[in-house]
């Protein structure tokens, strides 16, 4: 997780660096057509622009709303990984006892199972993480270059140790090997604790219905796993995301022609307005005035280039 | 679910072929009456045109948002359904046994057991899949041409195969009669389940406490067939869905004469601003521009064509 | 339910048929004052009222999604009596036996005893149905001459027979006066239901813990109940209802005040530019658009009508 | 609850009388500083202000949004307390009885210990209205005037009587004492249950698992208490609700300067247009048009008044 | 919390002096290039501009309400531990008694061992404030100087005593060395809550199942800390905020561009109007308007910081 207060601007640009450079060949150029090739019929109604703008606004905008629901739900599942891990421990350390046993063991032995199951709760976990890490058709950033060249200073875990070497230790090599054999090994690590308490409830080192309350948190585990797998395996449907992109760039293409008709308008009007003063005196630096209003139609660049670059960031963003 | 990264533009151009050919007709037809029929009277202010693109931009937001809704609901409940069976999978396994057995049964039987059960499961699945793919008076897709030309490359399972074929093997000969002959053909397999549950528990293969907790999961498994049902059963109310189809509509009919009026306006500016040009050399090119001008209403086309796919298709996706 | 796959432009004009009356009558009053009486002074600027439109719009968009939630919640509450009631019936199979009984009974007589269950669970159904059918203050449609008209075609259960009557052979006699002298029928029905599993339990038929699973269930039932009644007693709150309906007004009568306006510009735009072709040959012609632009702002009638309808409906939907 | 199915549009004008009152001084005073004292660069442009309104609508959208999720959730709550207190009755009907009891007690014995925990229930009830009732520092209606005279014609029973005389009859004289020594009423209430129920356990006329159920039933009403006193101790956070106001505030003042520019150029059109009529026979009538083009300014403020009076009404309701 | 009624104005503008400072420069730079150095190409048109308007105000409203809901569901988590703590409070004094025991406990002991469950209880409420009250990275309040100095006049607990001193008599000395040494000191404690429990389960004082149930709680009271640890831990995503901040200001920029112009052009319409008035007897006062009119572009200033600080300060208010 980023924990800097904020993106730096620069880190931003950056990250759109690509989509900048297009930006400015698309509204450079009408531009140069308008003003070198003299098309002077290039105009469009700037109205009807506006109104599809407000419109992908309005579909980003909800858009975005329900990325930020995702994202929060993944957290939510993430933290109950978390509470259900702790009731586990506590759960643990509670009902696994010598009470109901047919045969005594030493404190030291029951810790030692106790250990077992938290190890296995760890190789579950880390199962887990690398199911999460692998690419899935749908994902963008890993393929891009410029995600490629901003992961390059992010160390991913997952990436650097094989799972069979994070497993190590943490579950007996017959374990690891059961494990490692299935296709969902996470789910193989629950099969496993539950399989394992089984042989202690008819051993006596658990209650009954102690076994029936941690068979529960077995239960909870499988459902966070399975939600954590949903996110995971179902993005924002593709039909949506698509569609959003093509408007955005429908928006994106059509916006240089009706920004060129205004900052027309505005130029036309500033070269009128610098005649009436021609006959004044410093009317060298008024004619540098004209002049600005005569280009003043490039200012459709840098200013469609912002417009374009906040409309795909906003898109961007949520993906 | 459709897996790749994106669609690509000709896959939304085809599947909106039909529309894109009516916004065609809809935008050419009163350019047509503008500049060869002369009636020149056929404009409309754009200013109320737009009032109602963004009324309606507003509400299909609305419409896409509820759409996602219940798209990530469904995710959800099938989620759902792989987490409870996996939990039906670890109770099984570790509740049926012989510690309250009045028959001591061997490991082969007892796994038999378990076996049957989860056969049982996947009959019921099956026949959940089945009852998911019957058509639905207001479901559009199977249909339109659009739909069943796109269809013809998916090759549906639950299209090739009967229930009945699909059942072969997971249920007992007389189980399978059974389930057939009902009408709502999961809830039966459920039944089933539960019937045979119990008589294990009357002989002790299954604890008393334990078969209340093995319930529990079936009542679980009706609570999500039910959701699926619902969520089967009840399409986005009829009422908003027509009437935001109409809105589109009129929003659609009405669009190209709006813009006539502003193309207009630019085409008659083109026409004047070439005017002083007259007398320059390259006039004959700038003959060419004031053509330009006079024709430019005809841009209406294509532009009122955009904007007509941006909002229908919008429309359209959420459904 | 409403089942087909769209209302027909038909059935929706005739539902809102007294409303485009009302809109003709208010876009026609001003512009025959105008055109007539010749108060030419009875413009009023158009971007104020697009920004109560755009205001309106916006809150009816949120009053509509309200709507839509309150009506998904009611259909998730109607599949949970639904799954609820499968899950009574497989628990009542399951754990009324002869397990822990004092006396023995027969198969037939507890499959009799179950059955009066199911069919005493069906009147409770029924007393929900017609507790639902009450008329209340805040409705509208009932008492509303097109929501009459509409309703001829439809024939409700609940209002052709008396909830005495369907309750016939579902209860008994006594059971059935019971449940008729009191208020809230469907609460009886539930009592009436866990007294007679409260007595089974003490004769042995359920054992004391398949009774508190059972008990859950008739509070599950007490709790859907509940939520059905909470749905039906508390209508989208008064206070935003009655706004929404004016600000709707408010912007409809202001409407034609501002299209008059832009229609009026258009119309005198079109006579002068028909000036110029005055000297033209076909002059009769030109002077019917002539004609065509004195009257334009006529054209404001149906225009005005048109956004109307479209914001009225678009309230009215949600309601 | 107002069930009524409309407020009828006096008693809204009157609530926002006040408002009223201040919208006309508002946009009565750039009127009169313009045409009376000539202040003619009184203008401001109308887009920005059209902007500000834009947003405004929005922020005030969501907020009533908001408002209602609340009082839906209130709502919620209020039919929860209805459906556990069913549930606790006939948990209290079927649980409370002589199996287990160390010593028999009638019918009618057990039917009296029933009904005590029913009083006390009725008297968590009554305690927790009268906490509600409790006015907060945060909330407007009862200390403003309007809001006082709108009161005078509700009769709240929570003023009429006193905590006290409420609770007689429904707790013995020191239980009574107890309750009203606490802070917390409804807490001490729920606190007695418990204690009596746990005393009843004691002496066997509550089954151990039995007894366990009805209290999962007051820990329920723990939790409902706490959301009621929640929803009423938590308001809409005071820097949203500031800041709506403010907004509004800003836009209802920014209003009238500029509408006066609208409606001042409207006024110019139409005395300029009326020049041409001027040698017209009927000039009387159009000359009275004429003096209408030039006070024409005044028609801001009723349309202001309106406008205000819809934005700040739409931010007053959600309160 | 704060709990008067509404913020004063003062206040809000105390907290947003940096801010307002910030947009009178940005506002007056652009206007002083444009009349003392005559830089008359500086305007931009105000239609796109108006557009990121609408769309930041988009952006914004979503923000809010993700900001609003994470504020709602923290307040439920507190209300959550409330509810929790009362339920807790009642299974002590319900659950803990002599019934089971081994070894009969004077009343006084049993209170005793219930008081020491609630104080470790407050413990952990302690460890749990003092845990939320650590700074995190992106938290902006603390550092800013304006937060600074209007943290003056809070006096934070939380900052006044170390835990240390507030654990002092809540736990015993042994315990609290424990749970300081811990860096999860809240869960800490609720280990050895559970520690506790469980050892009073093995001498009976308390019943197995009532173990089961308080249990329970534990898991409960985990679950709730982890959530309010999630909502401190996670807070809105970084990038959606950066670039909302980026977007209002890239809005607030190049808004005093877009504002000037429609100054401009208002300033030159009075001048023009004025132009008709000269010949007019009290021409000193007409002279003033106009040259209001030619300084006209000056109220770009106030006009646009005000609207720069509602869009700014609506930005921040969700922070």
């Amino acid at each position: 997780m980023y924990t800097k207060r904020n993106y730096s601007l620069k880190q931003i640009l950056l990250w759109t660096r690509k989509d900048i450079f297009y930006f400015v060949i698309l509204s450079t150029v009408p531009v140069i057509l308008y003003t070198v090739f003299r098309w002077y019929w290039l105009h469009l109604p700037w109205l009807p622009i506006s109104l599809i703008g407000t419109a992908v606004a309005f579909i980003i905008g909800f858009k975005n709303n329900a990325s930020y629901d995702r994202l929060w739900e993944a957290r939510k599942v993430w933290g109950g990984i978390v509470n259900t891990s702790r009731s586990l421990t506590i759960m643990l350390n509670d009902y696994v006892n010598n009470e109901h046993a047919k045969k005594i063991l030493s404190d030291q032995e029951l810790f030692e199972i106790r250990k077992t199951f938290i190890l296995r709760h760890i190789a579950w976990m880390s199962s887990l993480r690398h199911a999460l890490r692998t690419p899935k058709s749908w994902e963008a950033e890993p393929r891009k270059k410029t995600g490629i060249d901003y992961r390059k200073h992010l160390e991913i875990r997952e990436q650097k140790y094989s799972l069979e070497e994070e497993l190590k230790g943490y579950l007996s090599e017959e374990e690891k090997d059961y494990v490692l054999s299935k296709k969902n090994k996470q789910a193989a690590c629950l099969n496993l604790q539950s399989k394992h308490l089984s042989a202690l409830k008819t051993e006596g080192y658990v209650w009954e219905f102690a076994h029936l309350e941690i068979e529960k948190m077995f239960v909870e585990l499988f459902t966070l796993q399975g939600k954590v797998e949903r996110i995971k395996n179902f993005p924002y449907p593709r039909q949506f995301a698509t569609l959003n992109k093509f408007f955005v760039w429908i928006f994106v293409i059509l916006l240089p022609f009706g920004m060129m008709n205004e900052f027309d308008k505005i130029g036309i009007i500033i070269v009128e307005s610098m005649e009436q003063y021609k006959p004044y005196p410093n009317s060298g630096f008024h004619y540098l005035i004209e002049l600005m209003g005569h280009y003043f139609i490039w200012f459709t660049v840098p200013f469609s280039v912002i417009i374009s670059w906040v409309f795909n960031t906003m898109e961007r963003v949520g993906e």
